[in-house]
């Protein structure tokens, strides 16, 4: 297990941003092992991914921050640091249909992902059998139009207890309110089972199956307020053809599901995605 | 050159059609050399492509479609009988992008496609010259808003003097009316610069590049009076991340273009696409 | 649950087979679902696939075998009858890790497979736990070099006592003897690590990582007495670049491992597969 | 047109690296456009690519080679520099088969690639046509076992006349002697009919159909002595089912060599492919 720290920044481009933010690191005995930039020239926006080891570097891990500070406010960044060492606590939500579930369980058990899951949360009974199977906490939390508010409040009393930092809606077939996702920004991810901006909201599989699409697709996606309409992280697709029923289309298409939610549980865990941009148009880059 | 007969069959579903049909082939000496078939069951309609040798079929070419015309009655059918050796005279419209049109010529002149290409027809005039260097008639057709509808007179009239079946439009930036699309009623082929439903209408490039799409698509479609709401014959995708610009996204894109275009070409020169259902819901069935 | 029968036939081509075959079933009153054909040109070989409801059908289940033979002497075609209620006994074998064990198991919970598997063995103890966890029984069968006749001869008791009719190697890495193929011949479905018929044999994926490939692979097939030559029932393919370690192409690549594994054993259930050709030239078609 | 350096390195990994690399370019006023690494963990070699616009920069165009040299030489560097307003100039060999001439000839056109194409070779005539109707200059070089010594001189004569940097083999259907291999090191890009290393040789397409796989493939690789062994710069696939003969196996194949050869003609003339290992494992690094 390495002993890396991770900048992720952002911020207007100009000249020199490269040169200092190496330098910053270089500087202080620090070996750099990866270093991502790009520039979103429409909006001259820069962003930069670094990572290096701690071995050897001179700054005490508490005082990253406050050294990296004077160098963020002279180029006016947003930044974030993370450790390679400390992993996301993360709680898997879901309802019925589990094998977006399992297959994060599974690679969760293969050591893949950079986090800790200690708790699942559904409002349907099913999964609990599955969470004790991988030892982790379950609690079934039924949500009605007429309690939603009480039982949103119920879960992020849950996700404070134990310390949730990532949120993962690994086919939760509930609308979240504003509230929770406020609490939450840039730290839910969701798996929306179509080729989106195409198919947003209900029942994708039918609609697709109608129109008589020749590929179908699946979306992992930071939430926001507006329902399917946040930052797209990663999209896979499958070929359908005449012969494919709604069944076949669904059944493609949760392999698709697990595809594309596992890979953006691995990179936003990995500390790989930057998201940026305004309301209408928010983005996300991704250096994988 | 095969020698092949090729029936094209809806009709709704029930027991023994495709025993009736290939035992009208048979029991008339044709060795049937390829043989699908389809149910839509939500529907209860039965799709058949039926392709057989002549040489040795009782039955002079002229008169099968008397003799199956009684057997089509008795099932209901709607149906066509169409030649191998009869290729499809088609025509090309195009305007000031020619990658589509580049590459249908050179898959032309390498005899990938059963059609014949007598004319290729641009409201811009730059691909003269590629018509000509293809040994392909050409005319220049300007459209502006005020002379629509006598501009597309001149060309329907030209279609008829060159005895065309089918109109490929690649990457003709004009929309069709009503009148001309009726005319040529699932036998004008449009290509989709979007993965359709999504982004249909302009500039879907520009638009895909805002959402922040991880992956682009193409669609081929037949033309309706709806824009960018006909048939989906074909789609393809590639994929895409932050670093593509729009300009980029359009090369990659362009790619696309041409390979869903061509298929459809070529699935509908060979005679493997059916249609069917009402403006709600129209869908091919491809038998490739 | 439908109640259909199954046909899967190869014999020489020639004219009326089509017919004949489809008139075997229609007029015994049964309602064709699938019919689906192909011939190998070179050999001049037929093949079809017939699935037909029983409703209705005026041969009783147990005499259709009998009826049919005759038609099938007289066209010297090879055979196989099979009833869609039937599910096949499959065990699978396994040995260190589990990733493809765990993506059947859960699969076969969700029902999609039209099969039972009654039995698991493993040369490791560690897949005992998820065996028992899908409710299936597990042998521990650890096999060395000297006891591997004995311990293969235990293995096809178990099979025996299992009534098992195929075989899935999930990711079991012994080679199978003559004696143990034959008894099980294209019936037992191994998955390579690559993309045959590169990187045969052993370490695969180390050996593209050295060669520098940009794209890895996965191989479903059946399997034969020559090492990873068995007539290839599905391929699947995921990008690569200079970026990936042997590590992360392994990750990368037990996703290709699970999704052709899956569906080879998906098609082999449904009885879409026909195996065909000499030793040097062994191949599948797969009705699909 | 951007007026950009491109510096390519590669060198022993070491501490620092990317930091004395960005600081040449940022303390002499050189705005970094990209920037990419990339270590070899196994054999300890560290890789960069960084592109800075000459706008601002202080250092004349002229004396960059040897202000850099310096720090090339204190971490014991192989580096190459580029400047983006030097197109390359390129040679086109082909055969018979033309796809891949056109193909190229149509994006040069099209202004995708920063090159210059003033001459192609041929062992076939029917090229010429092509080539005029591009306005480049066609030689007709036939090739015969016991003339290619004389006629390889006649071809490296013509390409120091044309002052040729890069060749490409577009399906160039003759072997080339190391001795033309060694003048153009890195620096002939061919395109072979199959997924490398599966189908070295001849007659990939054929093979590929009697081993009968359900995926094929296309490779554009640099040439080096040993037959179909060079460096893999791109690799893209396609599938194929029994149904498809080894005419429409080509033909689907034709389309991938097209691609594979297209990408890494661009990613080579925009500077973006590092060369790297001994004879036995030659790789490449692509930074797209």
């Amino acid at each position: 297990m390495k002993d890396n720290a991770i900048l992720l920044i952002s911020c207007p481009d100009r000249k020199g941003l490269i040169a200092a933010v190496t330098d910053f690191v270089f500087s202080r005995g620090g070996n750099i092992e990866h270093a991502d930039q790009h520039v979103d020239k429409d909006r001259n926006i820069f962003f930069m991914r670094i990572e290096w080891s701690l071995e050897g570097f001179d700054i005490p891990r508490g005082e990253i921050s406050g050294c990296f500070s004077r160098l963020a406010e002279k180029f006016d960044m947003e930044w974030q640091l993370h450790f390679s060492r400390e992993k996301t606590n993360t709680a898997l939500f879901v309802s019925g249909e589990l094998h977006c579930l399992y297959d994060i369980l599974y690679r969760y058990s293969e050591g893949q992902f950079n986090i800790n899951i200690p708790l699942i949360i559904s409002n349907h009974p099913e999964a609990g059998e599955v969470a004790e199977s991988f030892g982790v906490d379950f609690e079934f939390i039924p949500v009605e139009k007429e309690n939603k508010t009480e039982q949103e409040e119920l879960q992020l009393q849950l996700l404070k207890k134990y310390e949730i930092e990532t949120v993962v809606l690994a086919r939760y077939m509930q609308i979240l309110t504003g509230r929770f996702v406020d609490e939450y920004a840039n730290r839910i991810i969701n798996v929306h089972h179509s080729f989106l901006p195409a198919f947003a909201g209900a029942r994708p599989y039918e609609r697709a199956f109608r129109r008589g699409v020749k590929v179908i697709g699946a979306t992992s996606h930071y939430v926001t307020e507006k329902l399917d309409d946040g930052p797209i992280i990663e999209q896979d697709v499958a070929r359908v053809s005449h012969r494919d029923s709604v069944r076949e289309m669904k059944r493609k298409g949760q392999d698709l599901e697990k595809a594309v939610l596992s890979r953006a549980l691995k990179w936003h865990s990995d500390r790989k995605i930057l998201v940026y941009g305004s309301s209408e148009e928010v983005k996300t880059v991704v250096f994988d």
